[in-house]
């Protein structure tokens, strides 16, 4: 079924021309027919590279390659397909791992350990590295710069749109630019979701700033992002800077310089990672979920969970039934402090509930009204504490069904 | 909507009748139309009770006053309605559990502490105990022995069939009978399920003797369902003894004459619990899920509920798709010890994987075959330990959503 989000854009940013990033895509029929599904990235000067990566206990052969080259710090190349995981696949997706960085590194003239490595779609379907090394050559002439549309479309899945963002920062008084990239749409969830994204940015930096900028920028942009509370063996959010920007290169990531740096990747983290959620298969909703007055903000990040998580909150904003009964439910069940006669809910500034039972005052068709909106908000508070959390989920929706009913992911 | 189960049956066993205990139902409106919605049980000459109730922070008002009084370990009178679960309505819930007992006491010509309460339905709508209390007097002048079926469909709501479960047994020489009610179908998850089972024995035992029984039990039954992972406010399992069999009363919970009845006790608990899974909103597959060769038994529910709670292996199940892909998914997102290179999986008796990849011998057309049944096997063996545990669950299809998208529940 050919599924598209109400929330897929008309038309797409320009994004900044990072210098010392060429892109190329092909189709390789890796899984996909008339389409792009391989995706090349060259840094010819070399970048700094930050990662982190699934939680899965089952993480993927290329999640294993780029853990085990990351300390290296340093990329020359960028490989990455959809239409196969290579997870699930033993030494084969081992060794196919290792063939395509060693075909990546000979066509762009750098160490195997320099080429990182991403995969998605199908988990437990060996990957014929061969399908790559047909066309790395070719890539690796015809890589340009620009093309980041281009690039999000060839690491697709189940998307129904391609996912970029860019933004621009001022660091050490010269300016920076920020492109990325993502794809992500089922198997989301905290941590972190099935999702892949790459930042490339001509930020003079080192590989610590690179990892401490993800650092910092996961834990409010990614890992607040569910759709199914299914986590990937796959998920892969990686930070190149080539330092082809102005300036001496920071290498200290608690330089105070970097402020505006950081707050730059985390926006575009942000903002791939709520159009991710956005994108989440078969959706009608973007919810937005606000747990605050939590003992804690891990507790307040587990209550919104358990509400951004739970099938029967879900399904009822896919009816537009502001049923907070269900909202109680969540918050009774996430295992955390909560005291029924202290607990609010609104959805959005309409407060349906308060001290533990229905807000008398509150317009039922006012509050039916407002679920008609296409962006909702739902704000539980639980009167405990200060500690607060927010969660970007959809809805859950018979087109989530058809989807995942029928594709083999 | 109406959706019926394919796993309804087509007729009932009769039950044993439970000398000292009578039961009559009644239409009460209180939010169905055309259906019994309100039981009344009344024990004569009292029974030993036991309870075990919902964990959610946000307990219903009758799950409340069932915990206050139940260390009195005696019952006169059990009252259940459905349509309403007087659940988060504050002050107004607490009062209204105390007039329903009040006017159950009057009509039983006992205490209200010895009232028992339970209700299910819509959460945050306050529940008017006018509309039980214009019934009970009718309602234990009506009441007559058996009628186990009856009392079934009165405490149904979204259920699409009644579940009842009967048992015989033997202590200290002398036959003594079991006979039990449920109701669950949605927002079914340990611990415990959205659910009410209530079970009716002859058995001359004392209160501590009812409690150990369900505490032994409920591991072993209710707490092995999910449906959809969601846990309700109003969750109540009772156990209820007249004594009125022959033979001395047994009030040692550890007395060896008691493991058969111990038994039979667990016996009608799992069958009911499967009844429910079986009953699960919109399924069309029941499944159980075995996960075994985890490091602890702990580690191997953990297991085994992620993988049953996983919106993508349920809709999996539903396309009749072998997707073990996505049981590896669910494996890896436990959050529990697991290595991906040791990890074997079957549907029923297909091998599919093993040591970390597709076992290569298995028949594609074979596992197809196999998921087109109705009752489902998933096994997953960690390979690290002798830690096991098993989980019934079923499948997430169109109609869980056409049901929870309409139903204010």
């Amino acid at each position: 079924m050919t599924w598209i989000s109400p929330f897929a854009p008309d038309k797409y940013e320009d994004l900044p021309d990072i210098d010392g990033v060429r892109l190329a895509t092909a189709a390789a029929g890796i899984k996909y027919r008339d389409r792009t599904d391989l995706l090349y990235v060259a840094f010819d000067k070399g970048a700094a590279v930050g990662g982190v990566f699934t939680q899965s206990a089952c993480a993927s052969a290329p999640v294993e390659w780029c853990r085990t080259h990351l300390p290296g710090g340093r990329a020359r190349a960028l490989v990455v397909n959809s239409g196969n995981a290579n997870a699930f696949t033993g030494m084969k997706g081992k060794l196919a791992t290792q063939a395509t960085a060693n075909a990546a590194g000979e066509a762009a003239g750098c160490l195997p350990e320099e080429v990182f490595l991403a995969s998605t779609g199908v988990i437990g379907e060996p990957l014929d590295p061969e399908l790559f090394a047909a066309h790395l050559n070719t890539l690796e002439n015809d890589a340009a710069g620009g093309r980041f549309l281009d690039a999000a479309r060839a690491i697709m899945t189940t998307d129904s749109f391609p996912k970029i963002s860019g933004s621009k920062a001022v660091l050490n008084g010269k300016p920076v630019s920020l492109s990325a990239i993502a794809k992500g749409s089922g198997m989301i969830a905290p941590d972190m979701a099935t999702m892949l994204a790459f930042v490339f940015t001509d930020a003079p930096v080192g590989p610590a700033v690179a990892q401490t900028a993800l650092d910092k920028a996961v834990s409010r942009s990614f890992n607040c992002v569910t759709v199914d509370s299914d986590t990937s063996t796959s998920d892969t959010l990686m930070l190149f800077a080539t330092g082809a920007a102005a300036g001496q290169s920071v290498d200290n990531p608690d330089d105070p310089a970097l402020s505006e740096f950081y707050t730059a990747v985390e926006t575009v983290c942000r903002d791939l990672a709520r159009q991710i959620a956005s994108d989440g298969e078969g959706l009608s909703k973007f919810i937005e979920v606000c747990a605050r007055g939590a003992v804690s903000d891990e507790s307040a990040r587990a209550i919104a969970l358990s509400i951004a998580n739970s099938p029967l909150v879900k399904t009822a904003f896919a009816g537009e039934d502001a049923n907070w009964g269900r909202v109680v439910m969540a918050v009774g069940k996430a295992g955390e402090p909560a005291d029924r006669d202290r607990l609010s809910i609104w959805f959005g500034d309409h407060r349906v509930a308060q001290n533990g039972e229905r807000d008398p005052t509150y317009s039922e068709q006012d509050v039916s009204n407002y679920m008609k909106n296409a962006e909702l908000n739902l704000t539980v508070d639980i009167g405990l504490g200060t500690g607060q959390a927010n969660i970007w989920t959809c809805d859950l929706t018979h087109d989530y069904i058809s989807i995942n009913a029928d594709y083999r992911s």
